[in-house]
């Protein structure tokens, strides 16, 4: 049991996360690829102080990522892979921090920081699980493999390359991914599913430079204008993506996994709560859950056109740029739906307008069979820790989880502690700490669950 | 006749041209004001070298003003007052100038400087016109005022009250503008009217904050939805402004203006390849000059919603910002058009999203009656100078022109001798020096003509 652990190491564990926490591990941002750098350097550290026999930086062309591994379990224990990622979101609009976004502090019980909950605070708990067995065992029951990211949040662009090439170190009989939320504090759940996602940025130029609008104004064509329509038209008036056959590869759900959704204590006034909105709105005829888990959507995540700074300037823009996402279900596919939106542009822009669109980043979605004996063991260490079985549940956010479970061939469990409203991506994401200690108990219950599973 | 005046002089106002243009006076950049004001002692002083009675700095509230007069032409002469502005746009893309803008220099017969057409060249013909003819004649066929603002280029923020406050010592029969352009160096022409303006920032918010696509993206409303829908259904498929009323309050050209508009030498081409577009599009059913001058138009000069960095963000956005701007005509009122684009929002932004608008700008529309006898005067000033009857024209942007009409209750000329290649707010601006010489010599005509036609 690691409660006696938790109990003695705690101070030490929270001063941890806040030392990892502090250094800005943006990978979207080229400027801080030296602390995207430090944070694996981190976590290769920590790897190797909670008796990993080996932890190195892995060079993949982009950001590095990370490998540790114990393997004395003996040849008849699985052998599991912790799947995490080091790397963070950008902070903008710094402004609606409550504090500096990588001065972590403890506030009412939560842990405000970027990457509280995404990933790194995730992925402390699977390390310090390890050392606290290891620690007090001297042993753990299966034999452990942790592979760390640098470039989750850019849409893992050298992830499948790295899994291929490192096949035969990472092979394993299950992956945990510690990166995604339960249902409630008080209503533990696992997912088996995530969206796919498919990205593109589009640049829109309409003339050679910002137009006066005195001197041109309604006889030129607005890049401002353009790009509204574009967008206005992605979807019809029921709310469903409006690319030709964007639809047509969904798999429908089986009575099962309706009945999955169907257990859940939707509530839908709290779901508006926690995303801070006075409306709910999307695909006509489906619930909110269909509409993010089990619904391919459409969502502009930006649009920039002309001036944006104070007060007015009398400008015709001459380009605007806007970044269209789209998450996808099984049994969707990224280069099909990327065939479809190029289509689709083609035919919306005017003559003379010229358009550029760029594909940056393509996930698959990701669907565990819920019948695998594996989900049954993580099933058994969560409850033991929240007291009641876990709900199924599926994320409506992409990851490089597909690829994982495709290319190593084995199941994707997910042991997530996060909650819905940490603000993941957000200004002041946080971690809860109960769930924090919570994740680090059941990360030790998991490993003696999936051995004697697999026994 | 002023010729010879001209032809001995010649060499010491290019000296006092280049003189006023060194003088930085960029009214935007706050780090200038003492160049601002700097720039406005000049111009005192070359009132008072001319031969005005009295030359004097404005106080304002923002950047000075000066004011001057000559007032010996008799009760029964009419009077009229010079307008234009001794501050001068900001200079940047400054790598954009083939020489430091505030270092002019006399190439091809063209000086080239920031201010050199907007509006120091052109003020300060009008200043040794008044000079010239002081010297020759010792007096002038009318009383001569000079009103030099220091605000133009911000918006001409306090020149309203101003105009009010002075309305008694500004008292005149007719306001001269020289600020605006001719249709060509052989094609003289002169504007009888500006498009009016009023601008509108706009915020959207559909969330508190933004929220992870993933886990919301699908349910929630997208502030990038919401504002390119608002955007792109602020035209009709015509091209035209759907904000009910809009056109309203239009007048509809007369049969001179028609006319008027159809013998300029319009050339499609040239007009695409000077505003670096390869299309021309607007408002169906209208002519590109029709277009620019004599209708109203609706153009987006900003949106502002989501991310806009490098890379992508995974995000609803939950704010957006768009600005928007109209350009007015007689005898729409910027008031009335903001009732009705408030009006408008109100039923288009659904329940559960909320709006701000603010006005950020409004100016009224400026037409001078063709058939006035000072209209006329001027056309007999600029024909005598040029071989040539000039044509009307328009300009579709706007300024301050309009509260000088309305407020001192006169007709407003313009005797204006920028080119449209002059880059005008652009880099490597420039003075065709034989305009400037013509516009010099009209300016000695204008006054007879303008003390006849009273007469």
């Amino acid at each position: 049991m690691l409660a006696d652990y938790v109990e003695s190491e705690r101070d030490r564990i929270v001063g941890v996360l806040f030392d990892w926490l502090r250094i800005p591990s943006i990978s979207a941002d080229p400027s801080r690829s030296a602390s995207v750098r430090q944070s694996a350097e981190f976590a290769a550290d920590l790897l190797r102080g909670a008796g990993m026999d080996h932890a190195e930086i892995v060079e993949t062309g982009g950001a590095p990522a990370v490998y540790a591994d114990w393997l004395h379990a003996g040849p008849s224990a699985p052998t599991a892979l912790v799947y995490g990622h080091h790397d963070v979101q950008p902070v903008d609009p710094l402004d609606e921090w409550a504090q500096p976004p990588f001065e972590p502090v403890l506030v009412d019980g939560e842990c405000r920081a970027r990457g509280a909950v995404d990933d790194k605070g995730q992925l402390l708990f699977q390390i310090e699980a390890a050392r606290g067995l290891l620690q007090r065992h001297g042993s753990l029951p299966v034999n452990l493999k942790f592979l760390i990211e640098g470039e989750e949040e850019i849409g893992s662009p050298h992830f499948e390359k790295l899994l291929v090439t490192e096949r035969e170190r990472l092979a394993c009989d299950v992956v945990v991914v510690s990166d995604t939320t339960m249902w409630g504090p008080q209503v533990p759940s696992t997912c088996v599913g995530l969206r796919g996602l498919v990205a593109f940025d589009v640049t829109i130029r309409t003339a050679a430079a910002d137009l006066h609008s005195g001197s041109f104004g309604g006889s030129v064509p607005n890049s401002a204008h353009v790009v509204a329509d574009l967008v206005s038209s992605l979807h019809d008036s029921d709310g469903r993506v409006s690319l030709p056959g964007f639809y047509d590869d969904v798999r429908p759900l089986t009575a099962a996994e309706e009945r999955s959704l169907s257990l859940l204590p939707f509530d839908e006034e709290d779901w508006k709560r926690k995303a801070g909105v006075r409306r709910l709105e999307g695909e006509a005829g489906r619930s909110t859950l269909e509409r993010v888990w089990t619904r391919p959507t459409c969502e502009v995540v930006g649009i920039t056109a002309g001036y944006g700074g104070e007060g007015m300037k009398t400008v015709v823009p001459g380009n605007a740029n806007v970044k269209v996402t789209f998450r996808l279900v099984p049994d969707q596919d990224p280069e099909r739906v990327t065939e479809a939106f190029d289509g689709w542009l083609a035919t919306r822009v005017p003559d003379g307008v010229t358009v550029e669109v760029q594909q940056v980043g393509a996930v698959a979605p990701a669907l565990t069979d819920a019948d695998h004996p594996a989900v049954g063991a993580l099933c058994r260490a969560i409850e033991r820790v929240w007291g009641q079985a876990p709900l199924l549940t599926r994320e409506g956010g992409s990851g490089p989880e597909e690829a994982l479970g495709r290319v190593l061939d084995v199941p994707v469990l997910y042991l997530g502690v996060g909650l819905p409203d940490d603000r993941y991506h957000a200004p002041n994401e946080r971690m809860v700490m109960d769930q924090f200690w919570k994740g680090l108990l059941a990360a030790g219950e998991l490993w003696g669950e999936v051995a004697r599973a697999h026994g």
